[in-house]
């Protein structure tokens, strides 16, 4: 299917366009009346797993919201799962991995898997989901950066602290590498089987490295995003995505990427300064900040446009995704005010 | 009783040491089995209510670690108590406040109190523990800041994304306002009762200011966090301390302070640049690199040295407080590389 140059597609590349595309994280989730009635019906691993459900889900705030992109329903953790880690979407608390990775022997005795046949699900939706956008908005698909994912199978859940993770790689950095090449390299597998199913832009969410000092960043994590990044398939942009990152945004750069996300916790315009202008940038407007009166929403969406000074090459998103108690004619209220207000 | 020019002091006022000063947040805490056995016998706020008790878990790890300051025993929230909140430190789940604070009703309903008579058990602490440490080392007051204070306020808990707090600022301003002057005042009164009875130094906790955009710290913040310190006994030193707050230093160090916390999420040298170097530092190993082997520690500790460069008014501590399982021993290495490798 060809692709236009969506405005979204343009920014990515630092092409100018008529108004500053916006997209949301999460825009497809639990704050969303639709989502929840699905989900009620339905566990989260089959919502991914069942390719007419997961484009509908992605589907429906595209049109909902009158948003630039579509990103693909799914998990970062699902490609965790072949690797026979015991992944487990319980209720309430979130993913847990029943089989954590604590050792070099833990790493070795991750399965092998076939990428393309094992996660083909996910490709299935892709497919679908271009058919059903029709070319309107182009479609982002995503994997969990190699940290990101090495933390969760390492703690085994969510975490504070990732003391088990910075603990492997100080005292077995020959078993972090290990297992670090080997996230990386099924990472890029699978970004490229969704492209080859028809994904138009893909991000990669390193949504837990603001742990990490700048030093461990460079050391045990770059190395491996830029792995996975430089295999993506030549001409599709990558946005390279972290949050509470601002002391490393020049390591986040010199990993890749097209776009690189900057969260609220530092100003649009010194954040894209430290990141470098030949890059683009995508945010950055606070997650809670939709839980103000629309009037204010506004006036923070045209503050962020400011500090982007028309400048090709800015995505309009929040630094992060959006909660679940977000009302949704905010979320609209954003998006239509982005466009208002970048209209060129 | 006069204090002598300690090494701590000292490098709070940027003068030359003939080692760099080291002590660490929650030095006394779970961490050490002394501590475990008093928590084990009484409750938590027991532990901070008597005197003699604060006085032996502030003393203790002086002794057994070595380094060169003591800081209080004591906890932020107990100045909320007295505010009529149902302030409870129940089993596990970290204090809770029966009565969150949601609106500018209940702003105006918090109790007014006198921070001299209603919490004199602190500044009982403060005495014995000076007596005891028969000027060996200083002793370090402490308060929440504002903006920490208050989101426990609203909050009711600990939170992950501050919604309700965020929520007060947005809609309700001038609530906010009166609850953040309300909040200056007292901190303000707490710290000089403090060095009153003898802290020698006093440090600001920030710690969930790094939830903030750079603005809303400007607009919502920084004025009441600057009344704080503005209000502090002169001549003694004030530490402003934050974590995840790399893209708001400039702001911080607008709200004042002799010393600013650095986290490990930036380093030390760019983190001092941002603050400007006409002020002292105080940081930034990372917390969880105590978990690592102590040939490790020394070598992050030598890092942090190097990137401080000798500069008069650099305090080594930690980017946050001591973790619950940390090794006694790693600790000790790494008050001990401080100390062996900073001598000069």
């Amino acid at each position: 299917m060809a692709t236009p140059n969506h405005p979204f597609l343009a920014a990515c590349r630092r092409e100018p366009t008529s108004f500053t595309p916006v997209w949301l994280m999460r825009q497809a989730g639990r704050y969303m009346e639709e989502y929840r009635k699905l989900r009620a019906q339905h566990g989260f691993l089959e919502l991914c797993k069942k390719s007419d459900l997961a484009t509908e889900i992605t589907v429906t705030p595209v049109e909902k919201l009158g948003v630039d992109a579509a990103i693909l329903f799914a998990d970062i953790l699902l490609i965790l799962e072949p690797m026979g880690v015991g992944l487990e979407y319980s209720k309430g608390d979130g993913p847990v991995l029943h089989h954590p990775v604590r050792s070099g022997k833990d790493v070795d005795g991750l399965k092998e898997f076939n990428v393309e046949t094992e996660l083909s699900y996910v490709y299935e939706s892709v497919k679908k989901i271009r058919k059903e956008l029709k070319n309107k908005v182009p479609l982002i698909g995503f994997a969990g950066a190699p940290f990101t994912l090495a933390s969760y199978l390492i703690e085994g859940a969510g975490s504070r602290n990732y003391v088990h993770t910075k603990r492997l790689f100080y005292s077995a950095p020959e078993a972090w590498k290990r297992l670090m090449e080997r996230l990386a390299k099924v990472i890029g597998e699978y970004l490229n089987c969704q492209i080859a199913a028809g994904a138009q832009a893909v991000q990669i969410f390193d949504s837990w490295a603001g742990c990490l000092t700048p030093n461990d960043y460079e050391q045990f994590v770059q190395p491996y995003t830029k792995a996975v990044i430089d295999a993506v398939t030549p001409g599709v942009p990558v946005i390279n995505f972290s949050t509470g990152t601002t002391g490393l945004l020049k390591n986040i750069r010199a990993a890749g990427g097209d776009v690189i996300g900057l969260d609220w916790r530092v100003n649009l315009d010194e954040g894209w300064a430290a990141v470098g202008h030949d890059v683009a940038v995508q945010g950055n407007l606070d997650p809670v900040a939709l839980f103000a009166s629309p009037k204010e929403i506004k006036s923070r969406v045209a503050e962020i446009l400011k500090r982007a000074a028309g400048r090709p090459g800015h995505i309009f998103n929040l630094g992060h995704g959006v909660l679940p108690e977000t009302p949704v004619d905010h979320v609209i209220a954003m998006v239509d005010a982005v466009h208002e207000l970048s209209a060129r």
